[in-house]
């Protein structure tokens, strides 16, 4: 039987009303394909759970940290499959012990490892539609894990990639996805398609509709995703395997974001294996790292700088005093008040001048570039967190992106 | 390794504060032995989520409501905890699932099977203070199940008897068992001990401390529970197996109990087989039955009746119509308005006069007696719902049990 997951964020299930909105997209849905649903927990319900257990101090135990905010999705799950009752059909919940969603160990930052999709398989043959709990798992022994903020994206696709499905809606609260930031450039166009390997750096840079992992997940087991509102009618924004239609755009969006932290170790004696032990100890912690930038060397020392997420700024400095054996450097520079902008693009692969015009662009409106990083198809630039706005408008402006 | 059970029921974790201070009672009670906790959910909690899945229609799917509203018991496992660890105690919350508490599948209803107890044994050989979700459980097949309200107290006489615990310490908002309710008799006096079959009959009757399951439990494995409150000190009472220093006294105490429905099937036709006939569909159905009464009958026709809770009113009307197959009778009476007094006590095996004292009493007052009900150590009276305090008041003064 061909199924079709659907996920629905925290926004779309945040109330009664909405879950039965959503109770009807699913039901609307049963006529393309058999719905296997995930959800989030309802809005506000994951932060009113965080403030419950720090109420008892800032760093509560992690096991217990994700046992408790893994009930939310709980709730809406079950309530997801009471309002389809409602509707006449026939649904279970599921939550991530009973499909067997074993993850590792890294409370709060686990990830996927296997799934039983037997469970799943069954309750179709028996005729529920499975409501399904994202955002979590089980260890081997049966301690509950979460994957993160955003991980029910990663659950849909995870699902959608073991059952084989024709496709994985996201439904949000937003309607697809745009050349930029609508709030910060007024002109941004939605796009119908975009290519996965764009979607998958947009979605790294913090374009926010869809987690990154969830991106790679399907990238990697070419589940075909779609990205469209639960709010409003809509075909969404469709997240292709093929770079279809692509040749044309130099630039297809430009991702930016805020709350990042830039690390630098000063006058690092340049030896091998520097970097790896510098990011080894901070990527055993589960920290994610994003840019990294080591320039070339003077006189045998050199400068590694990479960005966090400003909220792993306190255990990544625990971790370097601690953990970091052997890298010997004159001084450790933290600066939180940075910003990302990316320009990402298929094409940009055969099309010489983009970094030029880019950067042209951006010394015109007098904005100082303090890091530059490329991959094949996306360009990152480090700015003052001050002036990244302005940076996204005239960039969206500089390659004509707008309507 | 000894141990002792410690349960806290909702209005003992009703807030992070209450938690801190079930946190400090455990400390303080693993000076004498090893605790293994079970809570309830936080007061309120659990009426949240019913009125959550009502919305979407009076009668939500059983499972599911199950599912939805065993959240409420992980959230406190999991914030008790994290209060633990802030002691500085090592802690572990388990789920039913966990701990592979297996019920029966009658959702709302489920009655425990049986429970892998080498989990919680683990958990304390690694250190850990296990931290357990009441009120409910897991069927054969993964399902979650409830034990209907009070479950909570089942759980922990049940973890008490498999682990064999030195005691059960039931925690709640009165500090121990009463001669009668205070809010009616005002001079009703704290028992320091009650021996387990009144305490059986009292809790059946409405007593309200401790769930009647739970005391059944405890009569038939040998737990020595006490009952206490943890919100000021006090030595609560304690339940006892023999029926020590108890020769004196011969009503230990009275229960009362609204919320009840009398049904009657009148002028049913008396022929053997009629009261399973009558009460096997509703037995089937999961619904409790409390008195039970046939009288001698007349040219070959008998009244037949019984009490439920009110609650279970419609479900019970549903039964007899269309589950009752053979049972011919004239007239379906139900009433609403009852009451129900009990006298309680071990003493009046030996002791004749009790039911005309209590009688006697009640008439000189004109309170007219619509049923009676006598077991070995009990006299159930059924009256009028607006007579029910007068007659617990003239009773607690017939038989001197104030201070």
């Amino acid at each position: 039987m061909e199924t079709i997951v659907l996920k629905f964020g925290g926004t779309s299930v945040g109330s009664t009303d909405r879950i039965s909105a959503v109770a009807n997209l699913i039901h609307a849905a049963s006529s393309e394909a058999f719905p296997v649903v995930v959800v989030s927990a309802m809005s506000g319900e994951t932060n009113r759970l965080i403030d419950l257990a720090q109420s008892f101090g800032a760093e509560p135990n992690k096991r217990e940290f994700d046992a408790l905010i893994s009930t939310g999705e709980k709730v809406s799950a079950s309530l997801v499959a009471i309002a389809l009752n409602h509707l006449g059909l026939k649904a279970k919940s599921l939550s991530a012990a009973q499909v067997g969603m074993k993850t590792t160990a890294q409370f709060s930052k686990a990830k996927i490892l296997e799934m039983d999709n037997e469970i799943i398989f069954q309750t179709i043959k028996d005729g529920y539609i499975p409501i399904v709990t994202g955002f979590q798992g089980i260890t081997d022994t049966g301690d509950i894990t979460t994957m993160g903020r955003g991980g029910s994206d990663t659950t849909a696709v995870a699902i959608a990639a073991s059952i084989k499905s024709k496709r994985c809606d996201i439904y949000t609260d937003v309607d697809g996805i745009y050349t930029t930031d609508p709030r910060i450039a007024p002109d941004a166009k939605k796009l119908d398609s975009i290519c996965m390997e764009e979607m998958l750096e947009l979605s790294g840079q913090g374009a926010k509709v869809i987690q990154i992992r969830a991106v790679e997940f399907a990238n990697k087991y070419k589940v075909l995703v779609r990205v469209l509102s639960s709010f409003k009618p809509g075909s969404g924004t469709l997240i292709l395997h093929e770079e279809n239609g692509m040749e044309d755009a130099v630039i297809t969006g430009i991702a930016s974001q805020t709350d990042q932290t830039k690390v630098t170790l000063h006058g690092v004696a340049d030896t091998p294996g520097i970097a790896s032990g510098i990011l080894s100890p901070i990527s055993d912690a589960g920290i994610d790292v994003d840019v990294i930038v080591q320039n070339v060397s003077v006189s045998n020392k050199t400068d590694f700088t990479f960005t966090v997420a400003t909220h792993d700024r306190a255990e990544v400095e625990t971790v370097l005093k601690e953990k970091m054996h052997g890298i010997l450097y004159d001084e450790l520079i933290i600066e939180e008040a940075i910003g990302k902008v990316s320009l990402v693009g298929v094409g940009m692969r055969s099309h010489a001048g983009i970094a030029s015009t880019a950067f042209n662009a951006l010394a015109d409106a007098g904005i100082n570039i303090q890091m530059i990083s490329t991959s094949e198809i996306k360009i990152t630039i480090v700015i003052a967190e001050t002036q990244l706005e302005e940076a996204v408008r005239i960039l969206h402006k500089a390659f004509n992106l707008g309507d």
